[in-house]
């Protein structure tokens, strides 16, 4: 993956194009049980965690993924007490639950304890979370989690890397079942949802099978240019009746460097070959 | 820049990180009196093509960038008759313009003839307007074009590349200059406004300069998987007090892909960093 001091992320999920970034030093590269990892710095992207040859986080854009995963779901609550997070192991979605002073209680469940790890080794910024007391972290299965956990949390972020690898059943139905359960009355899911560019055949009956368990379901997009065509979706769903585009509170959320409620409401309206693919009833195409 | 197969897209204006596209056959490979030209058949992106290393269109995604170069200004103008091109010689832009109705002569300002021959050989699917009878084209300086044509144009179009090598001078005063006299009394300019991740030290002065000889300066964005870092900029100008991130008109346009008039407004609604470094008096840090 690394040639000439580039590295290259190839992948099966966006053939004939890839993202390269120049490498100043690799800073670990080993197997978990369940993924390659890689950790390099690089010239211009900070530090940049990469697993099974996927780029996850820079420390140069991450801040827009992570502020868009949590502000989002945790703007349509009125009163998020407790938070679970589904992946995320780098730790950054936590951090920015964190800046809601309603939170009392962040549940972290990753699979891959060696993400956890290589986060607060190499991306403090990201893992500074871990040393909350309100945070604490559960190595496992999320799914078996949430079902040992029912009507308990308020907002659940699924932050899972694509469905090819140990991500595969974070897009299932069994899974986003087992969300309903979990979520309290008035609860809020937000889920990674894929980019509109590449994925309109994952989105699409993705959105679909949450329409059955959820009676509010959006679609958003977050712009980052490390991730694969710049862009990566989010899929908002509610236990109640509402406008998922419009944040429903206006707490003040500290050191913001990409939501803003405006942003929030823009990022829900699709470029018309999106919009158009997912409110069809037939089979998208796939690519635009 | 193709090793491997694959084109590399490196650049100044980028450092540190390349977008990759997969080559199947080089259709063209050459120098023009102004640029390096070369022309591909993709793997996964149809046919590309390069100046200077730069990738300027491809058939999968080019469309997001004419609609939203075009339809932008076009939809503040109540109704634009005349219209001017500078650069785009692929001729997309042209193609969206046309689809107005209102229009009664579109001129394409471009300095160098290989483009459009290349396009018209290679790209048949943006050179299409090329025959509209409407239409005529001008092999020269667009700043020199503009200054023999006083008050004359609705909109004016700059559909330039970046601001190193031949585009440089329209990045500069003199070139705002001669399109706020080139325009007609309630015209509109769109110019290409570079990428927010990389280049607010360059959009920054360019908005400030604008707004020195327009009433009405906006910022927007455009989401284009095979441009630098995934996202494009648009900054557009009136000679009337206007809120520009609002369509004055609701013509029917047809074909669209990405534009639509939500689309157009959300297009202004900047992330939190890009927001405050433009609108900040100091100069920006640069990037995010």
């Amino acid at each position: 993956m690394i040639v000439d001091g580039w590295f290259h992320e190839r992948g099966q999920l966006w053939p004939g194009q890839a993202m390269s970034i120049k490498v100043e030093e690799v800073l670990f590269e080993g197997k978990s049980d369940f993924q390659d990892v890689l950790v390099f710095r690089s010239s211009t992207y900070g530090t940049v965690l990469v697993l099974d040859g996927v780029i996850q986080v820079t420390d140069r854009d991450e801040f827009s993924y992570q502020e868009m995963m949590c502000h989002v779901p945790m703007n349509l609550h009125e009163c998020p007490r407790r938070v679970l997070v589904v992946g995320g192991g780098d730790g950054g979605v936590v951090r920015e639950i964190l800046k809601h002073d309603t939170v009392e209680e962040v549940v972290l469940c990753e699979i891959d304890r060696m993400v956890i790890e290589m986060s607060k080794t190499y991306l403090p910024g990201l893992a500074c979370g871990y040393n909350d007391p309100r945070v604490s972290v559960q190595i496992m299965d999320g799914a078996e989690y949430m079902r040992q956990h029912m009507n308990y949390f308020d907002v659940i972020i699924t932050d899972s890397s694509d469905p090819i690898g140990p991500a595969e059943t974070l897009f299932q139905q069994p899974y986003f079942e087992a969300i309903a359960s979990a979520l309290t009355e008035n609860g809020v899911m937000c889920s990674q949802g894929e980019c509109m560019w590449l994925h309109l055949d994952i989105i699409k009956p993705t959105l679909r099978m949450c329409e059955k368990l959820f009676p509010s379901v959006g679609y958003a997009y977050t712009c980052i240019p490390t991730y694969p065509s710049g862009q990566i979706g989010e899929i908002i769903c509610s236990k109640r009746q509402l406008d998922v585009s419009k944040p429903l509170t206006q707490r003040t959320i500290p050191d913001l460097k990409y939501y803003s409620p405006e942003v929030h409401s823009a990022a829900f309206v699709l470029p018309e070959f999106c919009r158009r693919a997912l409110l069809e009833e037939e089979a998208p195409s796939g690519d635009p």
